[in-house]
């Protein structure tokens, strides 16, 4: 007896298949006419059609021409939220600046307020309908950062609502600590809440296996480079892979900080000059470029993706969905503004949702389609993989596999 | 006996409705706890729930305290083509030039060709998704601009294709000959071509009523402003109302043209001076603000929303949804890249595709909601009118109302 949950799985009538495994024209792994074999959470089979069995017992589904891509993965949100901040994004539109928004309550800590009130529940409640909006754009790996809540107590409320998120899928969901996101309003400062965060709250995540990686926001008014190093060398004593916010609106050295501690990955980078793009490349820092919210911000400074690229970095692009900053959950469109803003080639966008997205979160599993890989793969409504750069604002999942299930289908409308 | 299509609609339980009448805080004309009473295709009633009566046979459609706006407009959209050019904007992001790519068979030929080679069928079929996809966003009303057939009954197809859609319903299209919109390769000049719109197209167009507007392309490379101020002399002569292509890549006198032969709107405009802007406010010629392709096309130069703005210009925002340099259908996307890129206040950019969209159409009869005009409304999945521009590339509208009757309602996913 064989049980269902074994019974393979089998896409079919590809018209290219985008592996994503670095070979060929700029890298696309390009495949005409293929077939993919999932069986049980993994990929079994790729192929051209002639190169490939399709077991007589698979379920079919019949990607009638279309391209298929890996399951896109969004290396950098802030997905678990309250609270809605369209007035704030309307007063900095007439003009007023964040300090006068903050002054008058608003800002990271009015979204700290509604956080700290709410219950697990009710942010799982909220994060939920954005992880669909997620996956019907083909998303099915999200980081998911904390920095809200910033107590000991509200940080790992967050924590545990992204874990009830990861618990109950599809998408699966990688947590962050970013309890160094802001300084708290009841801290003595930047460098009290680091200690907070070093002696108390670390060790309890740690304990709680709550998230996978530490962040911390390398900025004026926020945390120095010390903090940072006295967080992330604690964090990954502790077995928290780190990473940083660096140079997002001066220079401050968060990018240098990140090659010093091995972080996973460094994010924002609009300040970043030519020897840190050098030193993130030699340490294996992943450069995750947010052009969506560089354009949401208003920045008059570019993100310099190319030059990220010509020193040799993996670069990765997320949408850093957030309230306050980058208000939408459309990753698709993220990297076509990675292409148009920041400079980086379409192929080099989609690499970023897919391999080098993984990459930025550590996980080798998946990202490409490939023997062994997860079976996490789209099936666009388009017969280019470009399509995913190129259209921008619609969701063009077809049909959405997850660990080698059907989890979405596109309902015509 | 009651006809069943006089049947009146109420729109109840609104949290907010936003008239868009100019009134109150930013013009948005805001009323709490509102209804609005629909009979045939015009609006009888709306204002505040105790001095709204609901007729007895009325059916009625719950906001659930949700936000209610105007149906949006799309003042300027490409939207009937063929073909796909995916590949051609990977190939500008690899740094190739337009020059290199018409050069190779690409660019505006590229989908000259496939629309020569399309049936009229076959380009209604490829626009009604696009059309349908704006309805999700909310778009009632959409401009819909020829130019891609470049021959006289090429041009003729392109605007019987927009009549069909127009016909079939339910978004209303407005059609405008934009023959002028690139030299075709047979012409021997940008001259001679326009003296072929002038003496053979705008008298069929005119005869069969299949558009209400003329729009050109002023530009190097394009048609002069000679050229233009004769092409749009004699449509206005026939009664098509001139449009203008102006200041996109370079300055070249198009908003002074379009002041000067008192156009309903000119558009791009990101080389405008203050001057012109002057004009423009002066002669009442509709900014229409392309934030998205400005965006897309990865310009350098912002579009000077606030000079417009401070010049006293009625600005509006649309898509300009096209294969080449704008390819998406999001209208509120487009409003919230108004904002962040050109300087609109959000506000403003609410109206843009709204009251000030139907402006830019000269049509009198909808972007507000107020007795006596269209009913077109959308209940949005917000519960402030601010999250069209706010919450980027999510279709919000959960229910659109066109003409007072249902046409669209979001199925949850």
């Amino acid at each position: 007896m064989t049980l269902t949950t074994t019974r393979p799985l089998a896409i079919h009538g590809i018209g290219v298949l985008a592996t994503m495994d670095g070979t060929g024209p700029h890298g696309l792994g390009l495949v005409h006419d293929a077939v993919v074999v999932c069986r049980g959470a993994a990929i079994v089979d790729c192929g051209a059609r002639g190169a490939v069995a399709i077991p007589s017992d698979a379920e079919r589904v019949d990607a009638g021409g279309a391209a298929v891509v890996p399951g896109l993965v969004d290396c950098h949100t802030h997905a678990v939220f309250m609270g809605d901040r369209s007035d704030e994004f309307a007063r900095r539109a007439r003009g007023e600046t964040y300090a006068q928004i903050a002054a008058a309550g608003g800002g990271i800590r009015a979204t700290m307020r509604a956080v700290r009130a709410a219950t697990v529940d009710a942010l799982v409640a909220a994060a939920r309908p954005r992880l669909r909006r997620m996956l019907a754009r083909g998303v099915t790996t999200v980081e998911m950062k904390s920095g809200y809540g910033l107590t000991v107590e509200d940080e790992l409320k967050l924590l545990r609502a992204a874990r009830a998120l990861r618990d109950e899928g599809p998408v699966h969901v990688e947590a962050t600590l970013l309890a160094a996101h802001a300084v708290p309003p009841e801290a003595a400062s930047a460098s009290a809440w680091t200690t907070t965060i070093v002696d108390e709250l670390l060790p309890a995540v740690a304990r709680e296996g709550l998230a996978s990686a530490c962040d911390v926001f390398v900025e004026q008014g926020a945390f120095s480079v010390d903090d940072g190093r006295r967080l992330l060398t604690r964090a990954a004593a502790l077995g928290l892979r780190p990473r940083v916010h660096a140079e997002q609106l001066s220079w401050q050295g968060g990018a240098r900080l990140a090659a010093e501690v091995g972080a996973l990955a460094a994010s924002h980078l609009e300040h970043i000059t030519a020897d840190d793009a050098r030193r993130l490349a030699d340490a294996g820092v992943v450069a995750e470029v947010l052009s969506l919210a560089q354009v949401f911000l208003r920045g008059q400074r570019a993100i310099p993706g190319r030059l990220l690229k010509d020193a040799g970095c993996v670069v990765a692009v997320g949408t850093d969905l957030n309230p306050g900053t980058a208000m939408s959950c459309d990753l698709p469109l993220a990297a076509g503004l990675a292409v148009t803003q920041s400079g980086l080639y379409a192929e080099e966008a989609l690499a970023g949702i897919t391999r080098d997205g993984a990459r930025a979160l550590g996980l080798s599993d998946r990202g490409v389609v490939a023997v062994g890989r997860r079976a996490d793969l789209v099936v666009l409504r388009a017969t280019s993989p470009l399509a995913l750069v190129y259209e921008w604002a619609e969701p063009l999942a077809a049909v959405v596999v997850a660990g080698g299930r059907v989890v979405h289908r596109w309902a015509a409308g």
